[in-house]
């Protein structure tokens, strides 16, 4: 697809500008609410910079949807908006992908258009949850180093509510607490999510609207991610069985058990400066004051403790059996967690490297 | 089914005791660690009650083996059991069903066995949630009168793990916040589940391992009941789509985020004192406190007023309306809601009952 200047992307026939239909009118008032929100919570353009926001795209409905409309919306907002391509190399073809992804980005408008080629650890995926979070974890090293280079203060992701329900049920799914279900938040720290409230249908029914021809990623079919099952077996049986709307209660739960683990996160990290002492081998922390705490707070505390200290993310269980030497303590020898040993020392409980 | 004292309901063809299956072995363990529990928590037994404990008998799976798990285990803790079996007279032939779940009860040794009819308000059932929540009303009501009546002080449900699994997803499916997904407490006042973390085809297995014949619900067919769906189609679905253990990890889930909201909601109980006033027409709550407070907080304290001083239980969608007074304020007229008037008065934010 090409197009100049004058004729627009998706321009009808005629070659006057795309018919704001209801799916490109949505996704845009979307990236101007998110612009809004930006300004509101302080965003600053920087003349300095060779762009404010960079949107990242992969080609797909949800990402391209959103750079064009980026690419509306950024110039009224006084915003100048580039994007970054990332090219996993994980599939044949996947830099012919990338190119196409940036030539569609320049047609667009928005500048510059980066492309990054990065590799994926095999090994680091096993640690960390297998070979889609290592490819999520190149990705925003790349998105990182984008944003470095270019001078932007965010990078706009094209995540949309399906996506938000999709990762609230991967998480029911493994029994995970409120930490998991919450899902992505619309803004954290330079990442911003403006389509967190749209449909994935919307995004599609956007690029058809405006003419553009999304790429259609193979794995999304792929029915070994369980993400992909969750998006083409589940949550249709969902809204056929529980009626529709399911994927927005979805995120609506995910919103407030965010809210509600932001809450409970904050006052567990204000309140171990005042519990924790480093030991010896290890580190302490006063049984007195976990026992005094709620168990939302008490099993907070542990886990962000073994996690800033040994960089281990504790399960529910390993949490509940070091908790009980604190609830349940009548002079237990111990807990052995993955390379870390737990034991009572008097009035703390204390965390040391295995030997 | 008839048995006498020397010949245990679920004895072989030799007469001698039932035996021992993994599924019996699994219900009695249950029952005998939450006895173990309700102990630990202070429960005493008191010689002149009728019984210690009543077991809350609909004749179903699920409360039949835990009737003659707690038939059982109760004499070896020393406990008194009874069971107290609620017609709700919403089916022909209740009565009977009635009836013969007491015999059963009888049968299993348990004393005494009381049998209370209902009635299920009609029109009650629309603000609460239907002629479920009504039925359910009705059936706490009768229990509560029979524990007074009996002198015991605790009834013991037989709410299974699958239940509690059903209702995680029955509040995913509204787009509830932590207090609706928490599912059932293991113990609330005085109604004991002994079998939350039991799944129902294990009830299923004990009363066929015992020869006990429970009566099958016709209810549990009827697929306009939105938890009868979640059961036959939509739990059996995320099991093959998902991997088994999925109900297990909503059970899971519950558990972890009834911690979280056990714990914001007592912190929002204990600040409420020191934020609210009673003026005029209303009730008037700190404004800059709320704002203050993380929206985990603010939103419980507001629900939470609202609910005492009216009666009303707020949606997500009202809440957050009536925190944009706080949050958002620009001078705006105040907002509606069912019966109330919010308004900012200064540095109130003041309910008032609707004109």
């Amino acid at each position: 697809m090409t197009s100049t200047p004058q004729e627009a992307p998706g321009a009808d026939d005629s070659g006057r500008r795309p018919r704001l239909t209801p799916p490109i009118a949505d996704v845009r008032r979307a990236v101007r609410e998110s612009f809004e929100r930006m300004r509101a919570a302080g965003f600053a353009t920087d003349s300095a910079a060779s762009a404010d926001v960079l949107v990242a795209l992969s080609g797909g409905p949800d990402s391209l949807a959103l750079a064009a409309a980026v690419a509306f919306e950024a110039p009224r907002a006084g915003i100048a908006a580039g994007a970054i391509v990332v090219d996993h190399g994980l599939q044949p073809g996947s830099a012919a992908v990338a190119e196409r992804a940036a030539r569609q980005a320049v047609e667009l408008g928005l500048e510059p258009v980066l492309v990054r080629r990065v590799e994926v650890a095999a090994g680091s995926g096993s640690e960390t949850g297998g070979p889609e979070a290592a490819a999520r974890a190149a990705r925003y090293d790349a998105i990182d180093a984008a944003l470095a280079e270019t001078g932007a203060r965010a990078v706009l992701l094209g995540h949309t509510l399906d996506d938000q329900a999709e990762t609230v049920l991967l998480g029911l799914a493994r029994g995970a607490g409120a930490g998991s279900l919450s899902g992505m938040a619309p803004q954290s720290g330079s990442r911003i999510r403006p389509l967190l409230g749209i449909r994935r249908a919307t995004t599609t029914a956007f690029c058809a609207d405006s003419g553009l021809e999304p790429w259609r990623d193979p794995h999304n079919d792929e029915a070994r991610f369980s993400r992909v099952r969750v998006r083409n077996e589940v949550l249709p049986v969902l809204e056929r069985k529980l009626g529709p709307g399911v994927a927005e209660a979805l995120a609506r739960t995910a919103t407030q058990l965010r809210e509600d683990d932001d809450a409970l996160h904050d006052m567990a990290v204000e309140t171990i400066e005042d519990l924790v002492e480093h030991v010896e081998a290890g580190i302490g922390i006063s049984a007195g004051a976990l026992e005094a705490n709620p168990p939302a707070l008490r099993h907070r505390v542990i886990r962000y403790v073994v996690e800033s200290e040994f960089g281990v993310s504790l399960s529910r269980a390993q949490t509940l059996a070091a908790a009980s030497l604190v609830t349940d303590w009548h002079g237990q020898k111990g807990v052995d967690l993955p390379g870390i040993r737990v034991v009572r020392r008097g009035r703390l409980l204390v965390f040391e490297r295995a030997a």
